[in-house]
């Protein structure tokens, strides 16, 4: 299985984009929030309230022109369990509407708590003799500092139950170059180094489309890196955030993408759920003014693809 | 304010060690979990209910000899939402039995996002004109591999709330080395240049002790980097993993600490809270064995060093 879904997606509706639902409390429009609000006070449970009303609006907005979308889970842990909750339900809708939802979670641990978060997030959690699905995302990211046994066993997981993963390898913070580009090995970079172990673990678990079960994650606001990272690890279905708000353009993130498009995604976060806020109508017109970033960003990066 | 709580409480107890609520099911005694199951049948409210009786019990045979407790997120995590409502729970607890606590999340994302994750884990979530606090540890575990910008906003959190994290350095699990000690920069290792980045990051949040409120990660397992860390981090709090079940020894932890045994503290998990498991009594006296395990974790790594 491995990416073969999300590509298969990405070329049935010709855009190789995914929504960041990132739902920061000023990115929801005032009218969610002040309903939320008045069932359930200024508390966390009217806050998981509104960001659960904005996702739902958002994914009815999105799920015929955008492949998948990717919730980060800090916005939810910030609301404490409600927040979890409201994660579960948004993936769950997501994935009703045919959307391919990945998990941005960004973990890394020891093997046995890797299969813990694993099973949480891809699999299934045994409890005596039943097997329960938990988030049940269709992909994570992930963090591989600790190197194969901390990623291992979410390609297990992967492998059982067709789903995907991304690894962190050039990250599109400022400040991602203080670690990730110090010399390594031999004439190489730390991100060089990641990217070559990503493929490695990789081997055995590519698709139809050749891209193994472990893609990674590559910033847009680096393109030449990027360009470089898109070369190194050819069996690598890409990630990459940093489009729009954080100043990646579509020219840069053509780099990402093999022949026909292939081989990548860009997420914009900021860029689509925000969108309402360049219209002067406070919001009320979230969903169509979202709806409409997501067009003209899939028009932005067809320039400099094309999709088949 | 930095670790100094932490540093007092070891002091207070004479006991440099934290204990880890990594609760795998098999690690619950079958009373508990029978008892929960019962309740709430073979579900996820079921195995939440059962870990958080484990929990409670272990904190209630912990607090008065153990400074700290880490409960690892992922234990919690792979039940969902109502996981995440028990390790709130846990930490409430914890804090009320006088308890410091470490929640082992291993977080690190870019600034906004890294914002996101400190306010819900050390800081407060601020909800239309309430601040409300969440999972509100007194320490969290993070991964720096994004850099400076993906935990300055827990060290701005860490500063306004006096409390304070751990950051990745060199993990105790086998594959750690794979890019961790990897040559980089000049003579030197990825977790090298770790090591000295978190040393600076630090820098101007000193506490009484002369340690800053970034923390590192050293593993026991290997106790030869163990010794350089804790030479080349004169500023930083260990937390120090690996001792027992992964096969670290009293013998290789000593290199974490500093003069009158301050400066770091070492974690064990199944090593007490599996304790039940070696005595013959089907879990029955899970809270007498696990004090008795703590109790000789600490007189075994006293024999090494001295706690004044």
């Amino acid at each position: 299985m491995s990416f073969d879904a999300l590509q298969e997606k990405i070329l049935a509706v010709k855009n190789p984009t995914v929504a960041g639902l990132d739902p920061k409390p000023e990115y929801v429009p005032e009218h969610i929030r002040k309903a939320a609000y008045a069932a359930h006070g200024e508390t966390l449970a009217g806050a998981a309230e509104a960001i659960w009303q904005f996702n739902k609006g958002l994914i009815d907005a999105l799920c015929d022109i955008v492949p998948s979308v990717k919730p980060q889970s800090a916005y939810y842990e910030r609301l404490g369990w409600r927040g979890m909750e409201v994660m579960e339900r948004t993936i769950r809708y997501a994935k009703e509407k045919g959307m391919y939802v990945i998990a941005d979670i960004k973990r890394g641990d020891i093997g046995s708590t890797a299969e813990a978060y694993s099973d949480g997030w891809l699999g299934a959690t045994q409890v005596g003799e039943q097997s329960c699905t938990v988030f049940d995302a269709d992909c994570v990211t992930l963090n591989g500092y600790m190197g194969a046994d901390s990623v291992n066993p979410f390609l297990n997981t992967c492998k059982e139950y067709g789903k995907s993963c991304f690894v962190l390898v050039k990250t599109s913070n400022p400040g991602s170059g203080e670690l990730q580009n110090v010399s390594a090995g031999e004439n190489d970079t730390v991100y060089g180094l990641m990217a070559d172990l990503i493929e490695k673990w990789g081997v055995g678990t590519e698709g139809k489309y050749g891209y193994t079960m472990a893609g990674a994650v590559a910033g847009a606001t680096h393109p030449e890196e990027l360009r470089q990272i898109r070369a190194r690890m050819p069996h690598t279905f890409l990630l990459v955030p940093g489009y729009g708000a954080q100043g990646g353009t579509a020219e840069d993130v053509q780099y990402a993408f093999h022949q026909g498009g292939k081989g990548a995604i860009v997420n914009s976060s900021r860029g689509i759920i925000c969108a309402w806020k360049k219209t002067g109508h406070n919001g009320e017109d979230y969903q169509e003014a979202a709806r409409n970033a997501a067009l003209s960003m899939r028009d932005d990066i067809c320039r400099f693809i094309t999709i088949e």
